[in-house]
């Protein structure tokens, strides 16, 4: 993969053959995003009396769209790289590749700015919610369709020549209706304020996060990327599917775990999902394994926000071993992630998941 | 028109050649309904941890989407008998057409429940606003969302084989984001509770009324209608265009007349744009046509809920005559539609037009 790459690659270690000219893909990435804004807010649309509604939704895409870690926007061409060789990998296929991780981003950054509104969050990637800032309130739903809004402008504006065109547009669509149905179960299964365990179970606890997380970040990157490759069988999707689906579970689950039991210093975040009464993989848990009295106790505690309550909460975990039993998880489901790509990945070259995977198994962030 | 239509049609007035077994448009709409919630609600998705999300949805379809008069989503059938021969439109493509003009309606209930958010309202057809139910409140947003993707869901399950499938997906897309565009121009140009005469000009207004609503009340039907009898040519769609523009506009000056000088026992509602600082046709015409010192009066009544002050309006807007000026312009509006019908029709048949102008043009509800 290394010697042959002409356009630079991130995912190589190697750096010295890139000549000062050709930059990376996050280079490109990161480059490719004022280019979008403008094309988004002056090329595109040139009725004046446009003006105002431009000059917002330029803001919105500024304060919401770049800040993330950008690993599902940059998963598109990630993955396109190991689909196509590199020799038939034009710098335009590879500008569309970018662009389509920006519509991931932009889709991403949609729902971030709805869902902090619902649950009432206060800070995000280091500053004030969009909704929080003066002046902006509820308005910021209609930002979030402006969000949502361009991913499609963009796709119409540089992919709509493209065979894949039509997929494309599919894939997003559905993908955002997965996401919304699983938003959907997730407030209807930790409503802030409503505090009612019965409410978490793990079959509950898995269908949120394969609908809310799972298709949109590991399916979506991957799938359109395969799309992109000319790759459009459904069982092969399918395939990919199940394979980038449990990534999917495993990464939430491993975030769960981090939110407690994580560096602050090291994940950049302190976590407050006992608090916010989550449904988590650690709760969820621990109600399998605990006495009618540890439940007891949970009740009594969890989704309050004094700190002798969460203590409480935490020592009851440490009681119940939950770091063990999460390290038994992840064994696990790295075996069984092995297995998967073994047996479905077929045509697809496992590099694609395995790059996934290891990127995200056995991390502390 | 009358004596070929087999299917029945509702702007037939001559309702006897319709046996009993055959259904008029209207109530073929009405019927289709159900079948569709319960292929979005039962069929579509089988993943049995999605019931609770799916029982959601059925809800806020039920709540949502019936209950307005329904004439941008028959306008699509209505369109399409204009633009096909009879003999040529098979039942499927009715049935197809009947859909697409369900979409228009899901489209128009996704902004309305967030609208109603945005712009703190607190009835909507007679009912409570959807997220000021018990129970609902923000998580509105989430199923404002689930009324847009149902669209695209439902767009694919009966056009995909279609030949102007991606037209429509087009078509949805653009039209969803000029309307978030127009209500991105009208949040900040009349934020609740912020009173500045200064944003109303008459520019500003006519560039609301456009993004906001023309374009999906007037160009989306019969531009859906034309892409499914194979008309797809950028000119015929621009002409179709500029006179639906123009005839949206009429409708929302119209409709912002009939706001004050309505009779509510015929519209069914009573206006409150005075009182919710609404940037409307009568106060922006008002603002052109008067002195200073009326000026000054309407700067300290506008936008306020007291009756004193609405009655100051209103008694303002009676000394400058605003029923003349109103009566003038609707009969210029409706010369100048004819003189574009004539004009920009070219290959369409004028009938398209001429439907949507009698329903609208002189109507008091």
């Amino acid at each position: 993969r290394c010697s042959p790459c002409l356009l630079g690659d991130s995912s190589c270690s190697n750096g010295t053959h890139h000549s000062g000219a050709v930059q990376s893909d996050p280079q490109l990435f990161e480059a490719q995003f004022e280019e979008l804004v403008t094309e988004l807010t002056e090329q595109d649309l040139t009725d004046s009396v446009l003006a105002d509604a431009l000059n917002r939704l330029r803001e919105v895409l500024h304060y919401n769209t770049p800040g993330g870690k950008r690993n599902r926007g940059l998963s598109v061409i990630g993955s396109l790289r190991e689909l196509v060789p590199p020799t038939e990998l034009t710098q335009d296929a590879v500008r569309r590749a970018l662009l389509v991780g920006w519509c991931i981003e932009l889709l991403q950054a949609f729902f971030l700015v709805a869902d902090d509104i619902m649950d009432a969050s206060v800070t995000r990637r280091g500053q004030p919610c969009w909704y929080k800032r003066e002046r902006v309130g509820l308005d910021a739903i209609n930002d979030s369709f402006l969000l949502e809004g361009s991913i499609y402008r963009l796709l119409r504006r540089h992919c709509r020549a493209q065979p894949y065109y039509v997929h494309l547009l599919e894939l997003f669509t559905e993908t955002s209706f997965q996401t919304e149905l699983g938003q959907a179960l997730d407030l209807m299964t930790a409503p802030p304020g409503q505090i009612d365990l019965n409410r978490f179970t793990m079959e509950r606890y898995k269908a949120i996060v394969k609908y809310k997380t799972a298709f949109y970040s590991f399916y979506l990157p991957v799938a359109a990327a395969m799309y992109m490759a000319g790759i459009d069988s459904e069982e092969e999707h399918n395939n990919a599917k199940h394979i980038l689906l449990e990534m999917g579970e495993f990464f939430q689950i491993q975030d769960d775990y981090l939110d407690c039991y994580g560096d602050p210093a090291v994940t950049g975040k302190i976590g407050t999902d006992i608090q916010d009464n989550k449904c988590g993989w650690l709760v969820v848990t621990a109600l399998g394994v605990m006495t009618p009295e540890q439940r007891a106790e949970l009740e009594s505690c969890y989704g309050r926000h004094d700190s002798v309550s969460v203590e409480k909460v935490k020592a009851l975990y440490n009681t119940l071993q939950m770091p063990t039993l999460y390290h038994q998880y992840e064994d696990d489901s790295y075996q069984r992630l092995q297995k998967l790509i073994a047996r479905h990945a077929q045509n697809l070259p496992h590099a694609v998941f395995l790059n996934f995977a290891k990127k995200i198994y056995k991390r502390n962030k």
